[in-house]
């Protein structure tokens, strides 16, 4: 039964909250430091307290001791296949569709490409990428670089053309557009798109449909076969708790894994990479959208936090989410009434998900101060400070005592001191 | 002064070899198997004892402890710059050209589609990428992905031309040639390219030169700058002992850098990527070759064997490497004489990388028995026995250990037995 939030009106009851809470066991599966409640999960996972042994394993016993050998004995080429299918089950995507590897911003090039090129055999015409304006900006750079060199040196003429919301979107998807490519979750606001009925407005209109899941797996309910899209992407790092820059993943739906080509045909994407062939052939299935040699260690200590995901029941995953998301919105509101504070997440639950974000005037310094107080948030520009949270490693009374102190920051003025107010690189 | 060849004539002339060898306290900066002779280096190089403090520092304290700050305190955000800055110095590429960062093959398709770019404002008639058919398969399916891709929706008519040697490449390079792009030291046969002579060729021609380093890189002398090159791309999971899969570098000529635009457009190349600027404007120098966020865990450690690599005299290692091939050739063609053993290698020391080859009619079965038995060499499609010699860690003892035992395989029929005539997967 899921914790009754009207009752969430001192810290004690977030502490009885906590205790009663079905997910709470999770919280020892990671270290995090003593005295800090960490709302950046989002941003960077924390670290799975067996990712250590793990690292290990891999440097001293299969790269120090089995050397080459490792890439058979241990296992290493089928890392982004193995964990791919993991994380394809995290995501509803099923079996054989989806490899972890790369970074995000390439599997984006990857999958847009790969729609593209459908649909200039499908429907040659259709020359528009839409997107959204809120969408974080590496997707539009990625966009901008493919259509651009996909244009051609003699200007094939395609354009991205950016949106704001659903109705923009559905007024903007008329017979020249050849891909929808939306972020599920907005890296800033955590507004959230609705996947299936989105996915439909799309293949309406004769577009193919490509996700970008980095705020949604391991955090979200996702079901990319029932929401019948075409093309994900999206990274191993923030809700998935991989470590800092862990490879991302791609995922082309059963329907296009035996047409879907993208232009970084790689020998990890060869059919049969070991005949050292001197023409390219698309591998089958999926593997076409492997490129180069993997960094191993960074993808094998990932799959330990792939794994705590996976044991995860998401029903209860989301209840928490959405428990902790509605507090802290109730709780900043209530009792930081006279700052000017402004929601910028979606207060409806089914389009939220598991961050949220206040603008404040002085959000930079505010959240400066905060960080050095223990809670650790995320800057975002413009004037947005952003609070996410990460079901498995965050509680009732985190989010109380977060509240609190953004309370104090505020009404004792604390962030209004020089050293807050001198902008530097956030991250 | 190099060790005189002639002398070493038995396993003790060799020990003793090793013993004067000024290189010979690198050996034990690495951790290597008890009882194994390892001359596959130039596939996965060795792990350096280093390495398991430095990527349990990142996990437990910068990941663990510091969390997101780590991007900042830890100076996350500027591996790929700092390490590009030492590979640099190691290939005699300058300061502020050169970053760590993605795989080879993804490298590639930056530095030739860098390359096509400017030719397309400079030369804009010229529409062929001449390379090696013996060149490194990945490197030859990246530019077809690309001509393929930047040839356009309308087809712009981009073109393949691949070439066998010198010759064959002087004469291939007419006045439709846009860019070269060769492997410096091939990865089967260990032929080197003369590096000033044939950019001197593209040059003349008008075309540019995209060279790869992946197997020269910490294991022969390359000097960027004299060469006058201008585009470098390579792995460091190889002669710079950075780990499995370990993240590669680009490197582009001073006189490019502040018009080379690659397609690969991501946030990490932005020129204020926490702007979260909606368009696409490529950042300052180098930095605009970055596309999204790096496999931090396998970068930092990477920077360890990049260290050791920067610490040894390039004289030196060449002398002890030319050393080592030069006695694996004359050991195998002297007690080896009476089996069909056909070096594929150049004699000549100027044209020669720092690995050696031969053909066998068995090969695969020949490699796998000398496996068994601890020398670790590689097998390479069709019929090749590949040994790398790595002279930080490789002796003079070692290459007669690999010898005779080669002999012994070979004199005994080892390799005649069923298990070892079983084809499957080799690496």
């Amino acid at each position: 039964m899921p914790v009754d939030l009207t009752t969430l009106t001192s810290r004690e009851a977030c502490v009885a909250a906590d205790r009663a809470d079905p997910l709470a066991g999770y919280r020892d599966e990671f270290l995090l430091p003593e005295g800090v409640v960490y709302l950046d999960g989002n941003s960077l996972g924390a670290l799975p307290r067996a990712a250590g042994e793990r690292a290990r394993t891999v440097l001293e016993e299969e790269w120090g001791r089995d050397l080459i050998g490792s890439w058979n004995k241990n296992h290493w080429f089928e890392l982004p296949t193995r964990i791919g299918d993991k994380i394809s089950e995290l995501v509803g995507g099923g079996a054989g569709g989806c490899v972890a590897t790369d970074t995000t911003s390439i599997n984006v090039f990857k999958a847009l490409g790969a729609a593209l090129r459908i649909q200039q055999e499908d429907r040659p015409e259709r020359r528009v990428v839409i997107s959204e304006r809120e969408n974080f900006p590496t997707d539009l750079y990625m966009a901008e670089g493919l259509i651009e060199f996909f244009g051609g040196a003699d200007g094939a003429g395609y354009e991205l053309r950016l949106v704001d919301g659903e109705e923009e979107l559905a007024a903007a998807l008329g017979d020249d557009a050849a891909v929808v490519m939306l972020t599920h979750v907005n890296y800033r606001s955590g507004a959230m798109w609705h996947m299936d009925r989105v996915t439909r407005l799309a293949h309406e209109a004769g577009a193919l449909m490509v996700w970008d899941l980095c705020h949604s797996a391991g955090a979200v309910p996702v079901d990319l076969t029932a929401a019948d899209a075409d093309f994900a992407v999206g990274c191993t790092y923030k809700y998935l708790n991989g470590g800092p820059g862990s490879p991302a993943f791609v995922w082309v739906s059963p329907r296009h894994l035996d047409r879907a080509v993208q232009p970084l045909s790689g020998w990890w994407g060869h059919r049969r990479p070991f005949d050292m062939a001197v023409g390219y052939e698309a591998g089958e299935g999926v593997s076409r959208f492997l490129v180069g040699t993997q960094p191993i260690l960074s993808m094998a200590t990932m799959e330990v936090g792939v794994d705590i995901a996976l044991s995860v029941d998401p029903r209860l995953l989301r209840e928490k989410s959405l428990a902790l998301t509605s507090l802290f919105i109730r709780l900043v509101e209530e009792r930081l009434a006279d700052h000017p504070l402004t929601l910028i997440t979606p207060r409806d639950e089914e389009s939220r998900g598991s961050h949220v974000s206040f603008r404040h005037p002085e959000g930079f310094a505010v959240m400066k101060a905060l960080i050095e107080r223990g809670v650790i948030g995320d800057y975002r520009e413009p004037e947005v400070l952003r609070f996410g949270f990460t079901p498995l490693y965050v509680g009732f009374a985190d989010t109380w005592d977060a509240v609190e102190t953004l309370r104090r920051v505020l009404d004792e003025g604390i962030w209004e001191a020089p050293e807050y107010r001198l902008r530097g690189a956030v991250t």
